[in-house]
């Protein structure tokens, strides 16, 4: 029987996790089965199980994954001393780089994130409003130092996140757009737009 | 039995969009069944095969009504001589009022088109092609006449349809948000990304 190959540094349970991603992405959470992961494993479906519990396990892992990646990257900008719009910026760039470079399970925790089980569904909702609740209070301060206009904090952070969840659709129009401009173009258009 | 009840100058056909249109939002087209809206417009399932062919009908009429609409509102502001400010700020004015007050209908536009047979499915997505491509030809003008900085005017399109599209996730925000600030705000802050 085939065994799960892994690279140097990457464990049994991450290249399920990300072979489970892909699927999830494309046939949903719901429309996913263990057999057709392990299928696309090159394993039998009886020893999945020796790494993972269950599909539920398998998206509550790629979820919080997700979460922690925003939530560190956040506290880290947080502590800067840097000026409002530089974090901002900062912040910006690495939501753009996780839906380029994460695609898979950033696609499935923006989508899927509705199929976990409690507790999880409710820790999540509250790490997403706690999350969203630390950029307002940033946009506020920037607000304040005069960095920006006076923009309803609130509406500009949904802008900006959906703007760059927006990438989502973007996948069509991948071989026309560099990934530079795209980056660049994206920070400037949403970070200019609350300047003076 | 009881027959579809239309307000003065709504026909039957309208009536059997508009509910279909919820029902495909919450349920997707591929989840709703015509007993299922036939249930909810209070009539027999074989009477409404007197209004409309196929559920597969209903989405066409759903998907070209919102085309339709997006394209005529276009060409209406192309053929002004306003500044091309001023035309996009009017783009993205009646793209957040589609979608707030035909919600049902634009949501289903925008992800159930997959579920359009040929050659609808082909023709939506050339009209779609179309409208992006005219929008990318504007912000090149307004490039060209310096009212805009030099920006990738593809990126900027997809930055402001997405930011825009965005409105879908907002609906759990709507409280906490008032429309009018939420309107002035998103488009001051795309708008004003723009400019110099």
């Amino acid at each position: 029987m085939a065994k799960i190959i892994t690279a140097k540094n990457v464990t049994k349970k991450e290249v399920i996790t990300q072979h489970a991603a892909v699927l999830f992405r494309q046939k949903g959470f719901a429309g996913t089965s263990m057999r057709e992961l392990a299928e696309k494993l090159g394993i039998e479906a009886s020893s999945l199980y020796n790494h993972i519990g269950s599909k539920s396990e398998i998206l509550q892992t790629i979820c919080f994954a997700v979460a922690n990646e925003y939530n560190s990257q956040l506290e880290k900008t947080e502590s800067s001393s840097e000026k409002v719009a530089v974090v901002i910026e900062n912040i910006i760039r690495f939501h753009i780089h996780m839906m380029l470079h994460r695609f898979d399970e950033v696609f499935v925790a923006n989508h899927e994130w509705k199929q976990l089980q409690e507790p999880f569904l409710s820790n999540f909702l509250l790490q997403r409003k706690s999350y969203e609740a630390k950029l307002i209070a940033l946009i506020k301060k920037g607000i304040q130092t005069k960095e920006f206009v006076n923009i309803n904090p609130h509406v500009a952070v949904l802008t900006i996140l959906s703007a760059v969840r927006g990438l989502e659709f973007w996948q069509r129009h991948k071989k026309n757009l560099e990934q530079k401009s795209l980056e660049q173009d994206i920070v400037y258009h949403l970070l200019n737009g609350l300047k003076k």
